[in-house]
C-alpha cells in the first residue's frame, strides 16, 4: 500500500520514521509492505532528515493527486487548508488518514457524506486522545453496549497542570509558563486550558458513543484558569482530585456534552491519571466501566494511531470500504438525531467556595438558601481565615442538583451582604 | 447473521440477553441483524428462560452442522467438548467466535490452522480479561508498535484476594473462603489462585504482542497463596503494592513469560487496579505506555467481547476472511520462532523477607552475601520482633539482579545458622 503524507510536522515526521523502523513487522501485521512514497508540505525538510526514498514536495496536489499514493494522510492541522486536501483527497478516490480532532468535529459530516458517496475511508483514531486506540474501543470493542457515559481526561497540557498545581502547591500562571516552555502548551494556550481542544475530542467521542451526528457547536466548555491552589486542598481535604474533564452522557431527552474542572473522588482510577497523560472511561451497559490510558500527544505515539488507521485500510482494501466499520460506529442512516442538553438541565453535584465576613449566623443564611432552592448540602467546611480582612472561605459539597436551580441559589447568596464577590462552583462526579 | 451459540452458562446466556436487548443500536453498528438462531447445552434452560425465538437442543451437532448458523458461539469451556465442537465447527464452514483462554492458549495453532484452510475466522476477544478489547488494542491498535512488553492483571479472583489482605489487613484463606462464597472464586481455586488461568491469558497476549507462537508449556506460574498480611504491609511501607501479575517481555534472546506475585510503584497506575477488576498495561516502542482497565469476567461483561467479535464477523462477511486482521494479530507465516527464557534467566529487582535471630551482625552477614553474589541493596528494614521466641523480620529490596543469581545468594543466606527457615521473595517491577 503507498501513502502520501501532507504536512510535514510532529505527527507527519513521526508517521515516516514509525513505519520505516518497525517495516518488517507492520508488514507482517497488514499483510504488506505500507510505504511512503510521497510528502507534502510548505516548508521543506532540513536537509538530514531521510524521507526514506519519499519523493518531497511543497504542492499538496502532487501527493493527493498521484497514481502512486493509495492513502493521504493528512497532518497539516487546522480546518481551512486540511478540509481542502481531504475533500481534494476524496475526489481523486484515495483513503484518508487523519489526525485533525478540530475538522472532524467541525467538520466531518460533509467529510464522511463524501468518502461514502466516493467509496473511500476516512479514519481518524488519531484524532482523539492520541495513541491510545479508544476510537477503536468505541466503534468496534464496546459495539455490544448501549453506552450510558463517557469521560475523558483528553488534553494533556490542562492535565499537566492540574496536576503540577495539586502536587506541588503552585499557582496557575506558574504551571502555564513551565508548560510553554516545555512544548506542552502553545503560546497562545487558548485551546487547551479553556477546553476547545478536549471539546473537539469529545464531539467525536460522543457520535461514536451514542450514534449521533457530530455536534461541536453544542458543547460547552468551561477552562481550568480559575481554579486555585486552595480549590485543589480543599478538595483533597474532602477526599477528591480535580480534573478537567470532558463529559457525555445519555438521558431522557437528548444527551449531555460538557468540558470543565471536576471533582472526581481519589479512589477512582482516573484521579490517579497524572501528567500529561490522557485516559478516557467509558460505560456500557453491559461491559460496566472500561478505562483507556496512554499518551494523548506526542510525535510517535500520534503516529502510532495513524499506522493502525493504515494497516486497518491495508487490511480492509481488497473489500468494499462501505461494507467494513461506518464512520462513527453507526451505519450513517441509522444516526439518532437527539439533541444535546442545555448546560443549565444537567445534573451534577457541586463543590461552592465562597467568601464570607466572620460572623455569626453566615453559614445558616447560606444553607437556608440552598434549602430553599432544594438543594442539600453533603458537608461543610469553614477555613480558618487568611487574610487580613477577617473575611473566611467556606467550602461546601452539595448533593446531587438540577444546575438551573444551582444558579438560582448561587444569585441569591451572591446577594447576601455578608458573602463577599462571586461564589465558586466546581462540578462534581462521581464515577 | 445468524448465530448458535455452544454452552449455555454465563456467558452464553449474557451473549443472548445482550444481544436481544441491544439489537437495533447492534444492528445499525453491524450492518445488519445479528440473530441467535440455535442453542445448544447438556442442561436444558429452566421454563422461564426466554430464548428470544432460538431453538434448544442438547446436541451440540444440531447446532455446528445447521444451515441457518453463519458463526458459532462456543461458551462452553474447558479443552475436550470444546475443542470437538470448535473444529467441527470450522469443518462446518462456520465463524467461531470463543470465550475459551484454556483451549486457544493450549490448542490455539491447531484451531487457527485448521481455520485458515477453511477460510473462516476464530475470534477470541473474550477469552482475555472479558470485555476489556484488549485483543482488539494488541491485534489492530497498536499494531504500528514493537510491543517491548506487557504485564496484566488478567485473573479477578486474585486481585480482589489481595486487595482484601491489603485493604483490610486480612489473611489470604480468610478472604479466599469470602470470594468463594461471593462465586468469585470456584471450589477448587487452584486454576485462579496458582496463576494457571492468567498463564492461559498472558500466553494469548504474548503472542498477540510479538507474533509468536502460542506457549503456554513454557510459562512460568507462583500463585499469592503464600503472601502474608504482613507482606502487604511491608510492602506499603516501601511505596509498593502486591499484585499478582503476567508479564511478558521481549530479550535479546527470547521472550519472558511469567505469572507472579509483583510489588509495584504506589505511584503507578496500575498499583491503583483493585477487587475483581483487571488491566492489561502495553508498551510499546511508539505510544509509550498504554493501559486497558475494566471488567475481567461476568456474564454481560464477557458477552460484550463475544458481541464484539460477532460485529467484527458481519462488518466483515462479505470479504473472504484471510484478507482480515490475522488471528493472532500478525500473518501466520511470520510467526518467529523466539524461544520462552527460562525464570532463571530473567532480570529483576526483589522483595526478600526472613527471619532471623536477633543477633548482632546479622545483618551484616546477610548484605555480605548478597554482595558477593553481586547484589546490590536498596533498601533495608529491619522490624520489631513479633513473636514470642524473638526471632525477627529482616525485609530488603535488592536493585536488578539475575535470578540464578539471586537463586545463589538464597542458598547461601538459607544456610546461615542465624537465618530461620526460608527467605520469601516477591518480584518487584518498575515499569
Amino acid at each position: 500500500m503507498k501513502v502520501g503524507i501532507c504536512g510535514f510536522g510532529t505527527v507527519g515526521s513521526g508517521t515516516l520514521k514509525v513505519l520505516a523502523r518497525n517495516q518488517k513487522d507492520i508488514a507482517a501485521r497488514a499483510g504488506g509492505p505500507i510505504v511512503v512514497t510521497r510528502i507534502a508540505s510548505r516548508t521543506p525538510p532540513a536537509d538530514d532528515v531521510d524521507l526514506n526514498g519519499a519523493s518531497f514536495s511543497v504542492d499538496v496536489q502532487s501527493v493527493i493527486q498521484a497514481p502512486d499514493v493509495d492513502v493521504v494522510v493528512e497532518t497539516i492541522g487546522g480546518t481551512t487548508i486540511a478540509r481542502e486536501v481531504i475533500l481534494g483527497a476524496i475526489a481523486a478516490g484515495k483513503h484518508v488518514v487523519t489526525a485533525n480532532k478540530a475538522l472532524i468535529a467541525e467538520h466531518g459530516a460533509e467529510i464522511f457524506e463524501a468518502a461514502e458517496q466516493a467509496g473511500v475511508t476516512v479514519a481518524y483514531e488519531a484524532a482523539v486522545a492520541g495513541g491510545i486506540p479508544v476510537i477503536k474501543a468505541m466503534r468496534e470493542g464496546l459495539v455490544a453496549n448501549r453506552i450510558e457515559w463517557l469521560a475523558g481526561i483528553i488534553n494533556g497540557t490542562g492535565n499537566f497542570i492540574l496536576t503540577e498545581m495539586g502536587e506541588k502547591n503552585r499557582d496557575f500562571e506558574d504551571v502555564l509558563k513551565e508548560a510553554q516552555a516545555l512544548g506542552y502548551a502553545e503560546a497562545d494556550p487558548t485551546f487547551d486550558v479553556e477546553g476547545i481542544d478536549a471539546a473537539h475530542k469529545l464531539t467525536i467521542l460522543a457520535s461514536t458513543a451514542f450514534g449521533v451526528p457530530l455536534q461541536f457547536s453544542g458543547a460547552y466548555t468551561e477552562g481550568i484558569s480559575q481554579i486555585t491552589v486552595q480549590d485543589m486542598a480543599y478538595a483533597q481535604e474532602l477526599g477528591y482530585q480535580i480534573k478537567h474533564l470532558g463529559i457525555a452522557r445519555r438521558l431522557d431527552n437528548g444527551f449531555e456534552l460538557r468540558v470543565h474542572p471536576t471533582l472526581v473522588p481519589e479512589s477512582h482510577l482516573i484521579a490517579s491519571v497524572n501528567g500529561v497523560m490522557n485516559a478516557v472511561l467509558v460505560n456500557g451497559d453491559a461491559v460496566g466501566q472500561t478505562l483507556y490510558y496512554g499518551a494523548g500527544a506526542g510525535s510517535e505515539a500520534t503516529a502510532s494511531a495513524v499506522i493502525a488507521d493504515l494497516v486497518d485500510i491495508a487490511r480492509t482494501a481488497r473489500q468494499d470500504a462501505r461494507s467494513g466499520v461506518p464512520h462513527l460506529g453507526f451505519a450513517s442512516e441509522h444516526l439518532s438525531e437527539e439533541p444535546v442538553v442545555p448546560i443549565e438541565d444537567i445534573q451534577s453535584a457541586y463543590y461552592l467556595r465562597m467568601l464570607a465576613e466572620d460572623r455569626p449566623g453566615v453559614l445558616a443564611r447560606v444553607a437556608t438558601l440552598l434549602s430553599e432552592h432544594g438543594i442539600n448540602i453533603e458537608s461543610i467546611m469553614q477555613k480558618e481565615s487568611e487574610l487580613a480582612d477577617g473575611r473566611i472561605p467556606l467550602i461546601m459539597l452539595t448533593h446531587t442538583v438540577r444546575e438551573a436551580d444551582l444558579n438560582h441559589a448561587v444569585a441569591a447568596i451572591e446577594k447576601l451582604p455578608e458573602i463577599c464577590g462571586h461564589v465558586f462552583r466546581i462540578r462534581v462526579e462521581h464515577f
